[in-house]
C-alpha cells in the first residue's frame, strides 16, 4: 500500500491537471443544447478508465445519455466492488453570479480551503470524485495492488432522474453483478471531521401550471374582478405549510420514519455550529419545521421547496400586466418509508383539490428517487470506516444527509447489493450552486483512501 | 360639418395607411434597447402634425423621451383645447402569444370588429387614438372649419410614469394654457354602446426583492434547515389579501372613497353580462372582493396585483436549487381620495414589517399616479356627450375605468384645468396584452366625432 501512496504523492499535479480538462467540458444533462459535450465527456471518462488500465471499457449508448461501463477482475473468487458515478453536471444558472466561468476551472484559496479548491461545475458534483476512483485504480494497478475485483458504472443522467439507468441496471444485471456498490457523490463534515453517510433523502419534483383568463390581460381594466393566476399560485404554495412549517399535503407525513429519541441524540452530538453555519449563508435567523433542530430538519425531515418560480412580466421596468398564466417548479425531499411516487399523486390531488374556480391547474411530476438508509453493521460500512481511519487518522462519524442518490434504492432492488457512501466533498462546496468548489486536500485524500476501502473491504469478505 | 364628414369619408384609406407606418415603430418606452425607435416615432407625430396644417410643431426634448407639441390658435377670443396623447407604447411580451408580428400591423376581421381591427402593439393604446385627433384637425383645417383653439401635447412617457411630463407642465404653463383637456385614451361599453369615462383608477407600483441565504443553495442538503426565499415571498404575497379579498397592508383603505348605494345603483344599471365576460376571458368563476359585483371591483375597488414574479431554476427540466432570491412586481390600482405616494409607503412599511427573521426584503418604488374623476356638469362633458350623440345616434353612458393615466390629475393640478375622457377603444382590444387589435369601426367614429366635440365645446363656451 505505501507503493501505492507513493505513486499518488508522485503523480499529483498530473491528475489534477487531467481533472481540469474534464471539468472544462460542459456535460449539463438538463438541457438539450449540450448533447455534443454529455457524450463527449462520457468518451473522455471512457478514455481515462482505458489509460488506467481498466477492462472491457465501453460507452454503452441509452435512449437518453451513454453510461460508461468498464472492469477489472483480477480472480471471480474474490469480492466484487461496483463504482458508480455521474459525469454530468447541473445546470450553470444563474451565470452571472459565478466569480470564474463555470467551465473554465481555476485554483482559488479559501477559508476552509487553504490549500486551494478546484472551482468549477461539476468540481465536487461529481466528476472530481468521480475522476478520485480512476486515479485510485490507476495507482493500484500500475503498482499489481488490487486486492479486489472492481466494476465501473459511470452515468450521465443522474441530474435528471437516471432514468436510463434504471433500465440498464434492468438489462445487465449479471455484467453488473457485485457484492457492494461503492459511490462517492457525498460529503464529510469537515476536513478534520470524516463522516460517512448512512442516509439519503428521496425526491419527488413536479412542475405546476396555473392559468386564469386566456390571455394577458390590461391589469387596470380587469385587476380586481379576475383571479391573477400568480396570486392564486402564491396563495396555493403558501398553503402548502402551516404556521410550524409542516407540510400540508394531505397524508404526506403517513409513511415518514420517525426516529427514536436516542436516536436523535446521538445524532446531536455530531458537532454542528449553528453561528457558524447562519454566518457562511448570510442570514439572521434559521427557518424550519418546529419541534426539530436545523441538522434534523435537512436530514431525517421532509421538505417541501419551491425551486423556481416564473410568470407576468419579468423584464426592467415596470408593466401592469396581468397574467393569463403563472409557474413554479416545486420539490419534496422524502425520508425512509416515503414512496416518491405516492408522495406525487398525493401532491398533485392535494393541488388540484386547493385550486379555487377562477383558474386551471396542471401539475405535471418531473423525476423522482426514492430515500435510502445504510446499515453500518455491514463489511462495506466498516470497510469504509477503517479507511477513514488509515487516512484521517480518527473515527469517521455516520451521518444522515439531506440530499437524494434516488438510483441507490434501484440498486438495492435491480441489483440486490447494497451501497456505501463513502464521499469527499464538504456542504459548503456549493454544489448546484454558483461557484461549485471542490477542495485539492479532499480530491487527494478520496485518492488515498479508496485504494483502503478495497483493502479492507477485502480482508472483511474473506 | 358635413364638408368635414365627406372629407374624412374621402380620405379613410390614407388615413389607414399613414397609421399603419406609425405602429411599425417599436416605441417601447420601458426598454432602452427602443430609444432610437421612440425617437423616430416622436419625428413621425410630429410630421403628420405639421402636414395636418398645425403650427409651431416641435419636438421638445425632456430628460427621457421628448414630448411633441403643436398649436393652432385660430382666435384669442376662442375658447382652447389641448389634446393629450402618448406615443409610446407597452412592451410587447409575451412575444410568442402574438399571433402576428406586435409591429407588423394586419387587419383582420373578429367577432367584435366584423368590419376589421388593426392588430398591432399600440394600435389601441394610444397611437391609434392619439391618430384620430391629427386626422380630425387635418378634416377640419382642410375644410376651414375649425371652431375653437387647439393645442397638442403628445408625450413618450406615458407607459413609465410621464415623469417628464409633469416638469414639462409646469415649465410651460403659459404655453399649454388652456380650457380643457381633450384625451382619448379609454374605451366605450361596446361600438353600439358609446360612454364617457369619468373616473380613472390611480397607480402605485413597487418591485420587491427577498433575500434568503447568500448564495443559491442545495435544497437536499440545506432545505428544510434555511428559508427558501420564494417560499418566503409566496408567504408574504398571500398575506396581503385576506380571505374576502380585501387588501391586509394598513391603512390601505382609510382614504377610500366609498360610493352611495344610490350611486353603485345607478352602476349597476350600465349593460353587463357576466357569462359573456367569463366566456370571453376562458374562465369558470370570477373571483375578488366580497361585497361587490365585477364590475365595481374593477372600477369603484382599489386592488393588489402581482404583475411579475420570479426566482430560482426557470429553465427546462429540473434544477434542485434553494435560491438566494425571489422578485417580484406588484402595483395596485388606487381610487379616489387613497395617495399613490402614502400608498406605496404603507405598502412598504407593512411589507418590511410581515418578513421573517430568515431573510431581507427591499422594497423598490416604480412610476405612480393619482386616481382621477372628472364631472359631469361640465360644459367638456356635455360637449363629448353631444358629439357622441350625434355620431353613435345615443346617449352615450358615464363610466368608471379600471385604468390609469395618471397625468390627469397633474393636469388640473399644474394647468388648472379639468380633462374630458372621450376614449373610442374596447375593453377586449387586449391593449397591454398580445394581439392588441383596435377596429376600424372604432377609429373611424373617432375621427368622426372629434369634430363635433370641439363644436358643441365652442358653442357651449359662448
Amino acid at each position: 500500500m505505501q507503493e501505492v501512496q507513493n505513486y499518488i504523492q508522485a503523480n499529483k499535479d498530473r491528475f489534477l491537471e487531467e481533472l481540469l480538462e474534464l471539468l472544462k467540458i460542459p456535460s449539463v444533462s438538463a438541457d438539450p443544447a449540450f448533447k455534443n459535450d454529455v457524450i463527449k465527456t462520457a468518451e473522455f471518462v471512457a478514455d481515462s478508465l482505458n489509460k488506467a488500465g481498466v477492462d472491457n471499457v465501453e460507452v454503452c449508448p441509452t435512449a437518453g445519455n451513454p453510461i460508461v461501463y468498464g472492469d477489472k477482475i483480477i480472480n471471480p473468487d474474490l469480492p466484487t466492488v461496483l463504482v458508480y458515478g455521474h459525469y454530468d453536471v447541473q445546470p450553470a444558472d444563474p451565470i452571472e453570479l459565478w466569480e470564474s466561468g463555470p467551465f473554465e476551472p481555476v485554483i482559488k484559496k479559501t477559508e476552509i480551503h487553504p490549500d486551494g479548491a478546484i472551482f468549477a461545475r461539476g468540481s465536487c458534483d461529481d466528476k472530481g470524485q468521480l475522476y478520485m476512483h480512476v486515479k485510485a485504480i490507476e495507482a493500484l494497478l500500475a503498482n499489481d495492488a488490487l486486492p479486489c475485483n472492481v466494476k465501473f458504472m459511470i452515468e450521465g443522467e443522474e441530474e435528471v432522474g437516471s432514468v436510463n439507468l434504471g433500465i440498464f441496471c434492468k438489462e445487465n444485471t449479471e455484467k453488473l453483478s457485485c457484492d457492494v456498490i461503492l459511490i462517492s457523490d457525498t460529503s464529510i463534515i469537515a476536513n478534520d471531521t470524516p463522516s460517512i453517510t448512512t442516509a439519503l433523502r428521496g425526491l419527488s419534483y413536479v412542475e405546476v401550471e396555473v392559468t386564469g383568463p386566456n390571455r394577458d390581460l390590461h391589469s387596470g381594466v380587469y385587476g380586481g374582478g379576475v383571479a391573477n393566476p400568480i396570486n392564486v399560485l402564491c396563495d396555493m404554495i403558501a398553503s402548502l405549510h402551516d404556521e410550524n412549517g409542516h407540510i400540508t399535503v394531505e397524508g404526506f407525513y403517513d409513511d415518514v420514519e420517525e426516529l427514536s429519541m436516542e436516536e436523535r441524540k446521538k445524532m446531536a452530538e455530531a458537532p454542528f455550529n449553528e453561528e457558524a453555519y447562519k454566518k457562511s449563508l448570510g442570514i439572521d435567523a434559521v427557518q424550519g419545521e418546529k419541534g426539530y433542530s436545523t441538522e434534523e430538519r435537512v436530514s431525517i425531515r421532509p421538505t417541501l421547496d419551491v425551486n423556481g418560480i416564473w410568470g407576468g412580466y419579468i423584464g426592467e421596468g415596470a408593466k401592469t400586466v396581468l397574467p393569463s398564466k403563472a409557474f413554479a417548479k416545486i420539490s419534496m425531499r422524502l425520508v425512509p418509508h416515503q414512496d416518491s411516487d405516492k408522495i406525487t399523486e398525493l401532491f398533485s390531488n392535494h393541488f388540484n383539490k386547493i385550486a379555487p374556480d377562477s383558474v386551471k391547474v396542471e401539475v405535471k411530476p418531473h423525476h423522482g428517487g426514492a430515500p435510502a438508509v445504510t446499515p453500518t453493521d455491514t463489511p462495506e460500512y466498516q470497510a469504509a470506516h477503517l479507511a477513514m481511519i488509515d487516512t484521517f487518522g480518527k473515527d469517521p462519524i455516520p451521518k444522515r444527509e439531506g440530499g437524494s442518490i434516488p438510483i441507490v434504492a434501484l440498486f438495492e432492488e435491480v441489483l440486490n447489493a447494497k451501497s456505501v457512501l463513502m464521499g469527499f466533498g464538504l456542504n459548503s462546496d456549493a454544489i448546484h450552486s454558483p461557484n461549485e468548489h471542490f477542495g485539492l486536500f479532499n480530491f487527494y485524500k478520496g485518492i488515498e483512501t479508496i485504494p483502503y476501502f478495497y483493502k479492507h473491504y477485502a480482508e472483511l469478505k474473506k
